[in-house]
């Protein structure tokens, strides 16, 4: 009995060291190939866990094939920093400065003379419509592919004011994961940005793997010219689409041609984009990275003139849009 | 002798079938994987597969990388058939046939009456801009994925008058070839038409394996509404931008980003994309798919309303262009 005892005994510790085994196996497996190593566990990450393996598990109720995979970012304040103002303003602000001399009439338009001074709250008060203004009345003139070699350049040897870093540096290294990760899992990624689309084009591909057709953003007027017997494209001086608020799917409808599944952003500017991204039938998950981290980020909502976030916060919880909380949910924020 | 001539004349025989076999085997190869097996050996196929061999061959002079290898196809007539009418005007036809009972408004207007009237020819005489004044009255107040939903349900039903068979079908399978064998070839491949935008993207991935994302076409007025709690995008009774002629590098610039490196037309509003693409630096190649093929399918040239080739052939020579004779050079039309 003793015998018969130990070894049965022998025999179910070993069947419980294999059985624990295989239960810790997974475990193990997901911690080494953790896709999201700079989420902290919770329900956040869960949220997007649980959402991409119900939608990627063939066979499952929520199962959706890879073309309809569409995931779209906004940039400012969800991709990378928009404070204490958009990185497009800082590059327009650089051109304008550099372009004055040769156009005294500006003197005449708040925004303008805001520009020229360096007056970042003057500039950034007059919102989207006025950077965007600004911005096409400072590279009228240039050809989209001119005007990407200028951006490229400008970002090459820009640096942010606070951490003295490149502004293609100040991305959020928890959101390159979600991109990289969505996109192993077969999920076309888009950018659905306000910003001035070739601006985000000039970066889009090196920083976040996004190529320049999947930059979905504002437009100026585009004209094709012949010129000395070559065809040129013009940019005119006037915003002609504002991606931005309703503008945001409308430019999805346009350019992706279909409904977002997952969509990510940090505004009101996002808002109507979220809502659109929730409202299409099956499985879908909206996300916004909410700005609580003051010491490693910035910490602002209701009262930004940057990256407002009010309506879309207060609308969240009905409509069941998960809030990151950047302080909580962010174990790292920059690459 | 005899016998060391012999032994020789064996190691001879030998040596010469190995290198003939070695010879071979690469054409046998060639054959066995060709990919372009509906295309004629001759000057155009060669030209095709030169440039393709040049600009994907790593280390080469001319080679491009994998995220600059943009093509571009016009639809209409170069990757599916569009005499006696674009497939788009017997869609518009067929819907405006439908609703027109609800629009006594309609018999005003001299293109509405010639569509309630089955009259092609008058149709057909007000071009692409008229074709999409109908198109957009039609179909007002859709969304655009309504609109895919209509669009995709008349493609299912819809046969040509001539072959009797879906338009879908009505593909030229050396394209289709052509599509995938640049995609092969690290290209992405884009689908630049005058057509409706949602028309062609209601069957560009099933057709062409061309994703919606991927169709550059002209579009209607698009408007974000809230109806009843819902964000609805309503599609309104106006074309807002035309794709085609010179609003084929705008479109291009807009939606894909970067100048294409090969591009496919076969009329003169491709005239400018074709020039587009040629005139970037670096090697580039475009093609014109010329109709000389009354037989298995049409022969036009200058004096079609639909699809007029004059100026793009005229040039083609002095432009480095490449004109496809569809009798001379495939060998097979549809697939």
């Amino acid at each position: 009995m003793t015998t018969a005892e130990g070894v049965a005994g022998a025999h179910r510790r070993a069947l419980l060291a294999l059985g624990g085994a295989a239960l810790l196996a997974p475990r193990l497996a997901d911690a080494q190939t953790d896709p999201l190593p700079s989420w902290r566990s919770g329900p956040r990450k869960q949220a997007l866990l649980d959402f991409v393996g119900a939608v990627t598990r063939e066979g499952a109720a929520d199962f959706v094939r890879p073309a309809d995979r569409i995931a779209v970012f906004d940039n400012d304040g969800t991709l990378w920093v928009e404070q204490p103002a958009y990185t497009q303003v800082f590059f327009v602000l650089d051109r304008v400065r550099e372009l004055a001399p040769r156009h005294p009439e500006w003197q005449q338009d708040p925004v303008f003379r805001a520009a020229v001074a360096g007056d970042m709250a003057g500039v950034a008060a007059a919102g989207v419509p006025g950077l965007l203004k600004l911005a096409g009345a400072a590279q009228a003139g240039n050809s989209p592919e001119e005007f990407q070699r200028i951006a490229a350049s400008w970002f090459g040897a820009a640096r942010d004011h606070r951490w003295r870093r490149p502004f293609t540096e100040l991305t959020y290294q928890p959101m390159l994961e979600v991109l990289a990760f969505l996109r192993a899992r077969g999920f076309t990624t888009f950018i659905v940005t306000g910003g001035g689309v070739e601006f985000v084009r000039a970066i889009s591909a090196a920083t976040y793997g996004v190529p320049p057709h999947q930059v979905v953003g504002s437009t100026f007027a585009l004209k094709a010219e012949d010129q000395g017997g070559r065809i040129v494209l013009m940019r005119e001086p006037h915003v002609d689409f504002i991606d931005d608020g309703p503008g945001k799917p409308v430019g999805i409808a346009r350019q992706i041609g279909a409904r977002p599944i997952i969509a990510f952003g940090n505004s009101d500017g996002d808002y109507e984009m979220l809502r659109y991204t929730t409202e299409g039938s099956g499985r879908r998950l909206a996300m916004i990275v909410r700005h609580d981290d003051a010491e490693r980020e910035f910490a602002y909502d209701r009262e930004s003139h940057v990256g407002r976030l009010a309506r879309a916060l207060d609308e969240a919880p009905a409509r069941g849009w998960q809030v990151i909380s950047m302080r909580e949910d962010w174990s790292r924020v920059f690459p």
